[in-house]
C-alpha cells in the first residue's frame, strides 16, 4: 500500500510517498512545493493543486495522511496554512484518496518514541527507518513522518 | 462586466453574482453552498469546489470578490473557515479570475454609508440596490455586498 503524506503550508508543502508491506515501509519520493512569496494568494495555491495533482497522479497513493492543525502564537500564519491545507486536502479528496489526521505528538512518539521529540530527533530516525531516502528538507522529512505515522496507526482490514 | 462576490465558509458558502455597467448594477444570480456537517472534511471542501466550478462556468464572471480574514474570538471556526477560503480562491484562481479582496469594513461602508452597520442594514441596502432580487440567505448577502463593494471600488481601465 502507497502512503502520501503531506505538510502543507502556503510557502512550502512537504509531500513524502513510502510503500507498507505488514511491518515493512520504505521510501518511495518526496518533494516540497514552494510558492512565489511575491504571487497573489490564489495564484500560489493554484500552483499547489497543479503541483499536488501531479505528484498523486505519478504515485497513484492509496490514502493520505496529514497532521492536525491548531491556532498557535501567530494566527495570521496559521490562517495562511489553513488555506493551503484545505487545497492539500481538496487534492486527496479529488483522487478519491482518504486522509487521516494526526496529532503532531502522536507522530512524534510513533518516530521517536516520545510525543516531545525535537524535530532534529524525527529527521535521525527518518534516516533510520528509511535508509537511504534523500530527503528534500524539513517540510518533506514532516510528511514522510506523518505517512510513517498512518502507517503504523491505520486500520487493518 | 460581471462580478462574483463570495462569502466562504465550510458549512454555508455564499455566492452572489452581479452585473456592473458603468454606475450601474444589476443582480444576476446569488446562493449558499451547504456542506453535509457529517461529511469528512476533504469531501465537504470538495463539494464546494464542485458548486462553485459550475457557477463560473454558469455566469462567466470576469473578476471575483472577497473580505479579508481575520482569526478572531474563535479561532477553530477561523480555521475550518479559511479551508473552504482556500479552496474558493483556488476556484477562482483555475477560472482565470483575479481575485480582490475588501476589509468587511470598508463593505458595510460602501453599502450603507458606515464601517459599523450592522448585517440588518446591509441586507435592507441590498434590496434598495438590487431590487426584485431574491437573495438566498445572509451568507449569499454578504456575498452580494463584497461583488457591489468591487463595483465600486476595482480599477478603471
Amino acid at each position: 500500500m502507497i502512503i502520501l503524506g503531506l505538510d502543507p503550508s502556503l510557502s512550502c508543502t512537504g509531500w513524502g510517498m513510502i510503500r507498507v508491506e505488514g511491518s515493512r515501509i520504505s521510501h518511495i519520493a518526496n518533494g516540497q512545493i514552494k510558492t512565489d512569496a511575491k504571487a497573489a494568494l490564489p495564484e500560489r495555491l493554484a500552483y499547489i493543486d497543479t503541483v499536488l495533482a501531479a505528484v498523486i497522479a505519478d504515485h497513484d497513493p492509496m490514502c493520505a495522511a496529514v497532521e492536525e492543525v491548531f491556532v498557535n502564537d501567530n494566527p495570521q500564519s496559521t490562517l495562511k496554512l489553513a488555506h493551503a491545507r484545505g487545497v492539500a486536502l481538496l487534492a486527496c479528496a479529488r483522487a478519491g484518496l482518504p486522509v487521516a489526521e494526526y496529532a503532531p505528538r502522536l507522530v512524534k512518539k510513533t518516530i521517536v518514541g516520545t510525543g516531545g521529540a525535537a524535530k532534529e530527533q524525527v529527521q535521525a530516525m527518518l534516516r533510520v527507518l528509511l535508509p537511504g531516502a534523500k530527503v528534500e528538507g524539513a517540510d518533506a522529512a514532516d510528511a514522510l513522518a506523518v505517512a510513517i505515522c498512518h502507517g503504523n496507526h491505520r486500520p487493518r482490514y
